[in-house]
């Protein structure tokens, strides 16, 4: 499968620079010739890791990127000054190494609160440029997991006014991922000529992928998803017809779910990707947060790891989830079955639901029965082995 | 140790009606002689049980009240109409064979979702006031337990214009406990005698103690607390001096957090009492807000199982909580040692800390640098037995 340097004009590698302790890969570069229009959307959690702020304001002045920096083994985050002053150090010594063509974005994740040992970033960003380094480099995917178990790629082609689009992602993720991106880097390369108004349509994409999956509910410090488009094919976004541009905008929508779902899938400890629908809301928002309040239920989550098709606590998360709710007209189905209509139980066969809740793949769909609003959210079950991986982190 | 009925004119009792199948006390009765002014604070969950809807009518009315009938092993909840016609003939049956002088409550806990088997739980309630079943009865908290481990109880006597005024309570709880009290059932009594303005300060007590633990951050659709105030001592607290008044005052909150702290001790799978402090906040809400996410994180909750003083997560969980906060301005503390401080890491001994961590009662203090706002918060840690408890509970 191929990932984020199958666009035209994009390459990305890695290498391991000691930041991890167990010699794995910690340190890896995305670029992009010609620079690229960025687009970029970070954590909100109040507390940002000094390469988020750094980011921020390069994404701000819209300066077009051409090295993103990534490392794994160590946030820089609740590092202060210091921190920051480390990572305008990791730009300086790259500009050194590389001399970019465009501006330089920076990405950590790994541990909270310890300074980068920059002795050994600078030298593995020296590393990274040296001559025949690229051949005989480490995928850049592998230098940004963290307990992630398996890689996160994906990759979409498409023929937009008779010639070939490309857009390519990875991705790392495992725990402490919600909405709004807790410790999850996602890296998005596509070859159209995207102009900075795409924003909009970015951050839409976002919302209904990223910012749609949970794995404990809890948002991170580093949190950072990346849009780089190129314009190496030669086609360009705002020459497409109205179906050109859908066309396009599904397609990256289409990635972005792809990737977010492989994130779920890895879920610390998971052993199922759980479908939540929410229909019939008052609204987009009120279906946004019953499957919120559900996705991110202790006891929703341990009775899917048990295979428990336990609708009272779904409809008790959705009774508290703050969105408007009518017991009554509410309608629950499990996998196909319908379990709750309208507010009572329903007639199914518990051996039947039991049955379709051992596959990997589980779905809820909570009909609200008082609107239009949709949304659709991922999650995975809470087992055993996420109390583990989290209880023994950093010991 | 006394309980619910150590103020005077209360009594209270239990037996096994069937409802649970492993023959365990089931339904209780409490009753109040003369009947008292009840206050009364309930689930606020969109979807609510029955005995919650019918409560909350009596409440409502000002009637006073004679006769509280719980049942633990079915929640009466998702059951529409005939669960609210189910509540209406457990009071009539109630009616029936004790001829109550006041008003009647119910509260159910333990499954959602199915009927009350009513030809047993009728025939319980004939057997309840059936003569000397009292003397042979099982005690009223054994009979409202789910999943608790152990007997939730406190008491608390003063004297109050030279005569004695007692206060006592029984609660339950375990799973699904959070802030608006989930699957939690409070029973609280006194002899003095309040009037219906003191409703207010009831409130406000729920609030620094039921509504301020959190087992998972669910909220059941059942939860009650009902505080029962006779008269039976001759005192009245309207009656009192202001020193009077907050010595009262002093020792019902007292009672509650004490209850409130024996609900999260005996949190499913807890290994651990975390108590969390919030001070410096820009308000009372904001700090609670800290405390809640805090609480409810399971990243910060995993990490107190493996006695680790990860700060990182307890800064990021505040960060997302949606309160005001400046990283450079936040201090925090683990068990009496700064392990950050103004954003920045403290310097202290890891030894030191983990040593500490492993008690069976810990804290983690906040400090916002920001205002006067405070809050205090309990909540236990999470466990390998967690997730069993709730992944099997219905199999």
């Amino acid at each position: 499968m191929q990932d984020v340097t199958f666009p035209g004009g994009f390459s990305a590698w890695g290498l391991s620079s000691g930041i991890k302790k167990n010699g794995k890969p910690d340190l890896g570069v995305l670029v992009s010739e010609p620079p690229a229009q960025a687009f970029a959307a970070f954590t909100r959690n109040a507390v940002k890791a000094a390469p988020v702020l750094y980011d921020q304001k390069v994404s701000d002045s819209g300066a077009k990127v051409s090295h993103v920096l990534v490392n794994s083994g160590n946030a820089n985050a609740c590092t202060g000054g210091r921190g920051y002053a480390d990572v305008e150090a990791e730009v300086a010594a790259l500009r050194e190494a590389a001399g970019p063509a465009g501006a330089v974005m920076v990405s950590s994740t790994g541990v909270i609160g310890e300074y980068l040992p920059m002795e050994k970033v600078k030298a593995g960003i020296a590393r990274l440029f040296a001559p025949g380094a690229k051949a005989s480099a480490s995928p850049f995917v592998h230098a940004i997991m963290t307990t992630d178990t398996f890689e996160k790629r994906a990759e979409r082609a498409l023929t937009l006014d008779g010639r070939e689009v490309r857009l390519g992602g990875v991705a790392k993720g495992a725990g402490m991922i919600r909405p709004n991106m807790a410790t999850m880097l996602a890296y998005l390369a596509t070859d159209i000529g995207l102009d900075a108004d795409y924003r909009a349509a970015f951050l839409a994409c976002v919302e209904r992928s990223f910012n749609s999956i949970s794995v404990d509910g809890d948002m991170s410090t580093n949190d950072t998803c990346l849009l780089l488009a190129n314009g190496a094919s030669g086609v360009r976004y705002a020459a497409l017809s109205p179906e050109g541009r859908r066309a396009f905008d599904s397609a990256l929508r289409d990635l972005m779910e792809d990737l977010a779902k492989q994130i779920i899938r890895d879920g610390e400890g998971a052993t199922k990707l759980v479908t939540i629908d929410a229909v019939g809301a008052r609204s987009d928002a009120d279906a946004k947060m019953v499957c919120q309040a559900i996705a991110n239920s202790p006891l929703v989550k341990t009775a899917f790891f048990g295979g428990d098709a336990n609708w009272g606590r779904v409809l008790a998360a959705a009774g508290y989830s703050g969105a408007e709710l009518v017991p009554e007209k509410t309608s629950l189905e499990f996998c196909g079955v319908k379990v709750l209509e309208n507010g009572g139980r329903a007639e199914y066969l518990e051996a039947d639901v039991a049955g379709r809740m051992k596959a990997k793949d589980v779905w809820v769909r909570i009909d609200l029965g008082l609107g239009k609003g949709t949304w659709r959210y991922w999650t995975c079950d809470f087992s055993y082995d996420y109390v583990k991986i989290n209880a023994d982190y950093r010991t």
